[in-house]
């Protein structure tokens, strides 16, 4: 795309009139980029077919700043809602986009954005079926949000829901942790690392559904630690299960970089947001073969089982530490990084 | 809801946390409002059952004020997109639900929206089935913007496109047009009008199901004009057919306060943004009786048949004038009215 001959240097108002700018914008950028038979029908909605249960899930993306080190919050929109569809135990096929753009973003940056949106979809294949453009007058918005929705066939042999997690389940994480939230904190700080830390931003699609291919029913439950991180969503399940869960410290995945970032800024890693990571919970019997799948895989190759649901303690998460202390980890309550996605 | 005892008075960040305070909200707002079987799984997302081919739409809701006569951006929300799955000649069914929410925002006003929000998809027969809160600084929104995705199911007798449009069909409006966009204008402009200009949102999906129910293959397209107009859809679909289109300006369906209210600001009602109103392009044949069917209907009791499909100057919409003058009407080239929706 020659973005001299666009004939215009930034988003406006214009483009979000639903007139002749609109139209400019979306067959120029939009639909050359994302070019499928379904957004082809240039309608205001698509029409796709679907036999089954189908998965759905909406996130809008805020994140500041919408370029990080590892990704852009256009990739960021796409490989958290497909994740959130692998999450219910789906296959994801078919995205929407809304965007609302902030008058003045520069067109470059909404190009590389749109660029980052196509590539994430393609590699996780999924297509984007139809979209949505919004301008706000400057300093009504930030830049630009993202609106995603995601569309995924359940897999055949799902059977996702934490009332089937029983004592003695075995949670497995596929990677190190809070990687997403740090990179983007020492953004904001301007922190510079020795080495730096970049985002885990991508898509585990093919990897939840090789797990459903091969376990089925013994995958308990799928979840990923976003916002809020690992203690959040542990401390959910925990009470949605009315049962206990116990992780062990020295099992955590931590890069010594990321562990390191944290001490200086004084946050805990287990609190802190993740994008590329997800927690599986599984029936006992087919933990260790669950990790040997896992770790074959370019996206799990870091997995390691961090603790098991207990009868003990229920509705709480316990942590044992390395000097074999017990604490109790408590969800976030409050905000700790405001826009991490 | 009793507001005094939700134990905040206006959204913050810690409610976009993903922590307690988004719980909080959520179960004390969110969950109770429109529970359902499919919300209640509270995952990341909903699984529903669908069987054959689906409609799906999203749009952005950036609307300014939130609050208008008429109604305010919660319902506008459900009624735009629900509208957007009907003009896909589809039955709509579920919705997504997602909230930017600029921290400030009153809980007293966040409640009215979401109750809008409710009695809305009540009234159109949708659920709102998973969905996603976020929150940003002051300064960095604007009180709140909306994104709803919706899906529905296409009618088995739907066959509804561009491509089926052909020369001496009929165009037919279900009633008055610009109202929105007025009453979002004199809002703003703090006119006042002897008589108030109200939005005219509202959802128009029981009746187009009642088209596709009696006349089937025999309407050729729904189109709503929301931004930009009657003119700038019009304008697209002569583009899209390769033909033309006439109207007739003595049929246009316009309020005597709105013709005013355009004429004091300036502004031509074709190009100004409806919200309730679509357009049915139907075989000339059934044209009588589509017209009869729709004025039973409290959604259509103001249609008019408003011009034709012609092969007289292809691509592009001829306006016959009162005087017997003739003018084309060209597509809305940039922004006429910002955030009208």
């Amino acid at each position: 795309m020659d973005t001299k001959n666009l004939g215009f240097e930034a988003i406006n108002l214009g483009h979000g009139s639903g007139g002749i700018m609109t139209r400019d914008l979306l067959d120029k950028i939009i639909f050359k980029t994302f070019d499928n038979v379904y957004l082809n029908q240039k309608h205001d909605g698509a029409i796709v077919k679907f036999d089954g249960e189908i998965a759905i899930s909406t996130d809008s993306f805020v994140i500041s700043p919408i370029f990080f080190k590892g990704g852009n919050i256009g990739e960021l929109a796409v490989n958290g809602t497909v994740n959130d569809v692998a999450m219910c135990g789906a296959i994801p096929k078919f995205l929407s986009l809304a965007f609302i753009v902030e008058e003045g973003l520069k067109i470059d940056e909404f190009i590389e954005i749109v660029r980052a949106i196509k590539a994430a979809a393609d590699q996780s294949g999924v297509k984007i079926i139809t979209g949505d453009t919004k301008v706000v007058e400057r300093g009504k918005g930030d830049k630009i949000f993202i609106n995603t929705t995601g569309f995924g066939e359940v897999h055949p042999k799902a059977n996702i829901s934490t009332k089937n997690i029983k004592v003695g389940d075995k949670i497995i994480v596929n990677g190190y942790i809070a990687q997403h939230g740090m990179a983007i904190m020492s953004e904001r700080e301007g922190l510079k690392f020795e080495s730096t830390i970049e985002s885990d931003t991508t898509n585990v699609n093919y990897l939840t559904k090789e797990l459903l291919d091969e376990f089925g029913a013994h995958i308990h439950l799928f979840r990923d630690p976003t916002r809020g991180g690992l203690a959040s969503v542990l401390s959910e399940i925990a009470t949605d299960i009315n049962q206990g869960i116990s992780i062990h410290e020295n099992k955590l995945p931590l890069e010594k970089q990321v562990a390191a970032a944290c001490e200086i800024l004084g946050l805990d890693p287990l609190y802190v947001a993740n994008e590329g990571v997800f927690l599986c919970i599984v029936d006992a019997a087919v933990a260790d073969d669950v990790l040997n799948l896992m770790k074959k895989d370019e996206k799990g190759k870091n997995s390691v089982c961090i603790g098991e649901v207990t009868a003990d303690h229920p509705n709480k998460v316990v942590m044992h530490s390395m000097i074999g202390g017990k604490r109790v980890v408590s969800p976030l309550i409050g905000e700790q990084l405001p826009r991490i996605c």
